[in-house]
């Protein structure tokens, strides 16, 4: 099956990241990793030592010369990440040295592994499954707490653990229904038809929670898209700066100071916000359309939340209830930023809220000031975030998982269409045994060379 | 002596490039090295495993919350690179987790080490002296075959056994010449003048065999600054091209191309020639100059060696001979290449040679055809390399050890003078001193904080 993914053969590469550094470190796994070593690496016989010790002396190449003064760890397999023979070469941080080092394995019959490949492997002689493997490169890639909790809970395997549970029920279900197929001319029905359609509800529920994860999961893994859209001189970037609490935009009193769109990343409670602050328009003077909503759209289009920016002395109610109407689109959550509220305290909610904005969508703030920011930051948060944020539990981020977590769930559906249609066993059984083939995609139980070859593509050399 | 290198504390950094990788290694030096990371690692006792043996376990911080799967080895003193206890965490290699953990051993009592200082601990500690902690920065350094031999031959012992070797056979001497003052009052001679002046010479010859080393050294390590320069149109970026045999500047047949200093570097036999090519002057057009000098002049005095291209077509010999004339500088080695000699192969280097150009400065090439071009290699490796390169023996390379060796040959060039200058035994015993004095510099038993501090103020952080 993994025909492309040759386990028999030693691969090595640079496991630290590449550049000047006091040390760097080469890893080699596969049956000849100690021997290969060993040909290169002079004070000790390494096939004699014992696992998880660590060794220090010469790595010399075929004319004698001295490469480096390295300490060499060998793990004898399985004890290894990989499960294979496994040698760690520590040298100086020289990307010259490394090179010739790792060139030196390569001419003593080891091959440049390819990216993932190490993790591949583990995965292979099942060390972990395919989830686990998969979070291996979120953790490394994980750039804040929340990012890092999801992804070490997955590597740890609580995912795995929900899914193989999942799984299991299936099974029990599957093997019920294949009994009365195995005595289908008999035309026998072992199990309980109620019993079984509960046992599907139970099991889509579960999914259901977990494809409600991936709202969460993904907006902390990718961050959530947010536009800041108003008139000119409504104060965005101020706003911006404010939210930011730093002076990230050029800010003046001249409408139209901001050219670019500019991006910047705002934590909020381990939710990233990805904020677009929309350029001022110009040609806004010389047109009817103040707003530029053009322009505004285009990036509403990739954000999931628009915090629409407002002058509470320029501009009157109407002109903000029709905004609203013209930059409203499905699914798009809504903030009414009211700012300037230090010059007129006395603006009120019910002013502004009508058929596009509701009351607990109006935000009272000064940006100047950092007049209630933070009242602005907990709406964002609560807008991605519905009650206590509980990253113990089971969060999905990953798409691949909540694709085929749908396909799952979809499978059930057509189970109980068929329960209710009256369909017959056979087919019944055949839409379970999707299910499952489903879940253990999300595993790695049921992978093809495509899947692997797409997941472990996108690790770096050396993990 | 070393106040500001208090070595009573552990330090703390990472080992590895920053950056994405498979791993990064955090290192932990000093006496609560185990202690500390014992703190944070759950599964196994550290204080009670062997030196030199790996551990997987967990990295939690203090409300035991899971940083990172971790693989532990434990180096008992003195049996590390610092002779002190040190732990290498070897974690996922991500700058979010590296710098979680970083700051949790921070928090255990850990100090951030600064730039150098478990190499300082290593060095303050015995395990190295001062010019093979300067030569493990080197090979770090190191970028190319040669460069990485001389280091290596430093770190590994080579020059430090040399100076050994020279310090001894003066502090004989000085011994000899003490006990004479010891008996002063009585007028004793006890040491042979004659062997004595043979001694000091016999050492001159060794020392200034060393300094003569330095040109190669220096050649190696900082690369030889080469400037090409001609007249427009002369096929300078052409010959620029076909030394580094690529496509590196842009080529055309418009005078002038060439906008900017171009630098590459053109490895010889492990030699580092910087080529500097100079911009092809517009403005010469317009001027009776048409070389250019003075903008050249400049780059000129920057560099070790000038190759001047002129075209045989176009360029008659009395133009070169001018240009050459204006070009030369003391100490400046000079090849003049007889460009496009596929259109005009009679031209012969009695035509160019004179006062200012020797039959063997002469290089005649066709720059387009790749014809001559190894022969130009050739020329400009001898003019830095005399004879056969020779990188087993000692080669100083070290502008800092350069300085001391010739300070120590300058005080026994005094110690000379007081010989023929019948002066007293007291004050050549205080020359010889001095230069005792200065060969310690390069090996460090002579040090201050001040020199320390620069040394290793230069290595990066966690070496």
């Amino acid at each position: 099956m993994y025909q492309d993914y040759n386990t028999t053969d030693t691969i090595v590469a640079l496991a630290t990241p590449p550049g000047v550094g006091a040390i760097g470190v080469i890893r080699l796994s596969g049956p000849e990793a100690t021997t290969i070593c060993n040909n290169i690496f002079t004070k000790k016989d390494l096939s004699q030592v014992k696992s998880h010790t660590a060794h220090f002396g010469r790595i010399r190449d075929e004319a004698g010369k001295v490469l480096d003064e390295v300490l060499v760890t060998v793990f004898v397999a399985p004890r290894s990440y990989t499960r294979e023979n496994t040698v760690e070469i520590s040298c100086h941080g020289s990307d010259f040295i490394l090179q010739q080092v790792i060139e030196l394995c390569i001419r003593q019959g080891a091959r440049l592994a390819r990216a993932g490949e190490f993790t591949l492997r583990a995965f292979l002689n099942g060390q972990m499954d395919l989830s686990q493997a998969e979070a291996v490169a979120d953790l490394i890639a994980s750039r804040s707490a929340s990012e890092h909790s999801l992804a070490m809970q997955q590597m740890r395997g609580g995912f795995s653990d929900e899914i193989a549970l999942l799984r299991q029920e299936l099974l029990n279900f599957a093997s019920l229904i294949e009994l009365e197929l195995d005595f289908s001319e008999e035309d026998v029905e072992f199990a309980d038809r109620t019993e079984l359609i509960k046992l599907v509800n139970k099991i889509q529920t579960i999914i259901q929670k977990l494809l409600d994860s991936f709202q969460l999961g993904n907006a902390i893994k990718q961050g959530v898209n947010t536009v800041i859209a108003g008139r000119p001189n409504a104060g965005k970037s101020t706003l911006l700066n404010a939210l930011l609490n730093e002076e990230r935009a050029i800010v003046s009193d001249i409408a139209g100071t901001t050219r670019d769109t500019i991006e910047e990343v705002l934590n909020i409670q381990g939710i990233p916000f990805r904020l677009i602050d929309t350029a001022g328009i110009r040609e806004a003077q010389d047109q009817i359309e103040a707003i530029g909503v053009e322009k505004t759209m285009e990036k509403i289009k990739q954000s999931a939340i628009l915090v629409y920016v407002f002058d509470v002395i320029r501009t009157p109610p109407e002109e903000v209830k029709s905004d609203l109407k013209k930059l409203q689109k499905t699914d798009l959550k809504i903030l009414a930023v009211a700012n300037k509220m230090d010059l007129n305290p006395y603006t009120k909610a019910e002013h502004y809220t009508g058929e596009f904005l509701r009351t607990e969508q109006f935000v009272p703030v000064s940006a100047i000031n950092q007049m209630n920011v933070p009242f602005l930051k907990e709406k964002l948060y609560k807008l991605v975030v519905q009650g206590e944020l509980n990253l113990e539990s089971t969060v999905v981020s990953n798409s691949r998982h909540y694709e085929a977590l749908q396909n799952a769930n979809g499978s059930l559906q057509d189970v109980l269409r068929g329960f209710s249609d009256g369909i017959s066993s056979d087919f019944i059984a055949l839409d379970i045994r999707k299910a499952l083939h489903h879940l253990g995609e999300i595993t790695g139980q049921v992978t093809t060379e495509d899947l692997l070859g797409n997941i472990f593509g996108r690790f770096c050399i050396g993990k």
